[in-house]
């Protein structure tokens, strides 16, 4: 009869086997955001009880594309950097909750598994895909972060292109866009593994980053497209109108969340 | 506000969008299997209270390789095969748990996001890797299912070659080896979303098929290497002396497990 | 200064390294075929001198899918099967040349290095994909080998999947279809180092299966769909009208081709 | 009978499915490199005739990361990023020709189609590999271009690591190395489609650079590490003693070579 160790499975006596180390978590990377209103029916229609609609501009969505390097408190998965890099694409739109808005990951596509497990964690509804993004470069062809600079980000799913956008760069800009731009509240849920028996785990949490620096954001003007598929709904939130477009550079720090009640979202 | 739906996450409006569709889940493939003792030290390491070592060649271990096509009970994955089709790899070993035995899988390699999120449920403790096994074939070079028949199976994660082996076909077996022969006993950990509270989700549960149907198994001669990796345990269940190996072709039905009890691993 | 060896590059003391074996190659697969009218000149276009359309059914255009494990004469790649098994989806059209009629591929693409060489050697344009078909398999939810059983498969190239079809089997068969049934004509093409020279490589070559066994053919009711892509053009070959499916099991052996003529085809 | 266009296969009626477009070709990317000493045996054995050693440091070997966004001059594929980006890892060495010292790729891996198109162009001995390297970054743990800052950079192919590094940056440098700085000698080979027959293409060529920017070069301590491959010779190229390590930022266009001479190179 032993101690098993480790922050994620597979725990072992050792724990270094852990598919992800124990926080903080460091990330250093570049974000292309395009923010779009949609039918706020379709964004009510994705939060569960007791989160509301935002009261303000509720139809607004943003999707980001991030590149990232990220790693533990030690760094070490940065000299090995199969263990520190990733990619991915997420949605992001607002809700109120107990009278306070936050952001929320409604669809979110990452291409490495220990990305996956902190999504686990976080509640971040995570799917591998495969994302691309431009990335800037101070010689030859790729673009500099400067005005006219061009940005492309794709995204795909079992061999379906989900999302295309182009960005180019118009000036300095005081905000990255503001539906991201909150507190996220996320659900955590797992299935009990009895069947009929509902949710073994059903928590409402709420989590940010820790520390955050960042370059200068950039607005953009951006052209997105979103592309059906069988087996993803992101299409369903149509662009009705655009809002704006931003690239920024970031670097930030995670280190756990809090837990805001249990039980509750009545999800099937 | 709203109701949102779907066995796993993402949960939307229609429940279209879930990662994995809910059980009964069925499954067609090969297995590969390698039997063969360790130290029983170190199955006892992996084993949390209140987990004790098997009585019966407590260190006994089994390396298997499955082939796998699998989908819900609409079947509609089979013809949109890139959502079908994964392999894995994974490590069993037996315990007991008041008085009886079961088999537990202490780690497991996949291919694809959908067995990831079925892990999770399951209590397999899902990584991403790159897993290879040759194919019987009724035609040209690759193996008949017949007495001298050679198959190799490989094993890579993060950029590393894991384990490999070669197998001879021997002659059909009245087994499949008896180290994955038991019901599965499982944790479901998750850490609590805030810092130093511990776990969230702490279950043991059982597992197993709900119906199987199979070839013939077939006893193969097998030669297996493992290998280290910095962030991989696999190869520290060192290889004593080998036990058996097998080749069989299986078709199994998943459909829930029962919890047994909850909060009580001592897991750290 | 020193002799260099093997079959392909890169060509070192022992040869050991090269990307491909010398011939013979050996090759275990399964074939599922879709088999369509196009307007002819969308063929005509495709054909460079001194090709010319086939006298009869000109317009008749195959989709095949295969799925491989592939060896040398020691057929040690088996027992490593991440250098064996590979899929690939190919479009022939027929030819005349000479008065004979010919097969030739006019797309293709694989998921291995391995598959391109040989591509490169034996003519075929390769290029990489995510190709995947239903295997059959004798238990579970898999098809068997049998009337009304049903089969995916798939095609995309650079996130953007480019082809989908299903196939259910209707009865066995005298023919695995007529497009991909001759002899295969292609051109063996490299441009100059030197910009505005030309090609370097501007080969005319026969080539086919040095030996052939096979399972039945099945006949099949098949739905194919094409997509655009900007950097494809498999969807101009529009489906004006169905002609067959097939499945079928096969054994392959391929070693060497012929030159027909060299420096004539005006390709730019 | 037709007219079939584009620089590379599959040429067509519109030369838009070619693989890859007509040059020049640019590129923005960061380079890793480590030089050191093996035995000059091991540099000879990999020279073929008229090829000799380089009469300095004949040893000297360089295995370099590098990271690239390439393009045609439309510049459109980086808008498109999975058909600009790829990363490679290769070996050089160098040699004399009529008296002229030149550097020679000996083995690479590249993990894009695209960028093995052009490696045969180019007479590059492309395989497919997994190649990660750190990127520099403005915020977060990911390090700046500056003394002290640390680069990983790690080598796979089928499945098994073949190479990894670490550099540590020490100061701005007035070089990048001395081996990778000739232009570049290679052959392009192609064997025979008829058995027994040689070389249909063996073309000593010449190559390099139409132009180059760059940032500051920066001197490195690393740490270089070869594995065995059963498929590989790299780890041939034994480490005798270190040399130097760098880090660069490049941009580069590449336009075309020179053939040298024809059919002379005696490989068998």
């Amino acid at each position: 009869m032993s101690t098993v160790r480790g922050y994620f499975h597979p725990k072992t006596a050792t724990g270094s086997s852990s598919l992800i180390p124990a926080p903080p978590w460091q990330y250093s990377g570049d974000l292309l955001t395009v923010e779009y209103r949609t039918d706020p029916e379709r964004v009510r229609e994705l939060l569960p009880e007791p989160l509301e609609l935002a009261e303000e501009d509720p139809g607004a969505v943003a999707l980001i594309w991030a590149d990232w390097q990220s790693c533990s408190a030690s760094q070490e998965e940065l000299l090995d950097p199969v263990r520190a890099q990733y990619k991915e694409a997420f949605v992001v739109v607002r809700c109120s909750y107990k009278g306070r808005t936050y952001s929320r990951c409604v669809y979110i596509w990452v291409d490495k598994d220990f990305a996956i497990a902190r999504g686990l964690h976080q509640g971040y509804p995570k799917k591998l895909g495969s994302i691309h993004q431009t990335r800037p470069h101070p010689y030859g062809p790729a673009p500099r972060v400067a005005a006219g600079a061009r940005f492309g980000a794709t995204l795909a799913a079992a061999d379906r292109r989900l999302a295309e956008a182009t960005f180019t760069l118009r000036e300095e800009s005081d905000t990255n866009g503001f539906v991201n731009g909150h507190p996220m509240i996320h659900h955590r849920w797992l299935p009990s593994i009895e069947k009929g028996k509902g949710l073994a785990l059903d928590e409402l949490i709420e989590t940010g980053g820790a520390s955050f620096e960042a370059g200068p954001a950039w607005a953009a003007d951006a052209e997105l497209t979103l592309f059906d598929s069988p087996t993803e709904e992101l299409s369903r939130l149509e662009i009705r109108e655009p809002i704006g477009a931003y690239f920024r550079q970031v670097g930030v720090v995670w280190d756990g969340g809090r837990l805001l009640e249990s039980g509750t979202s009545g999800a099937e």
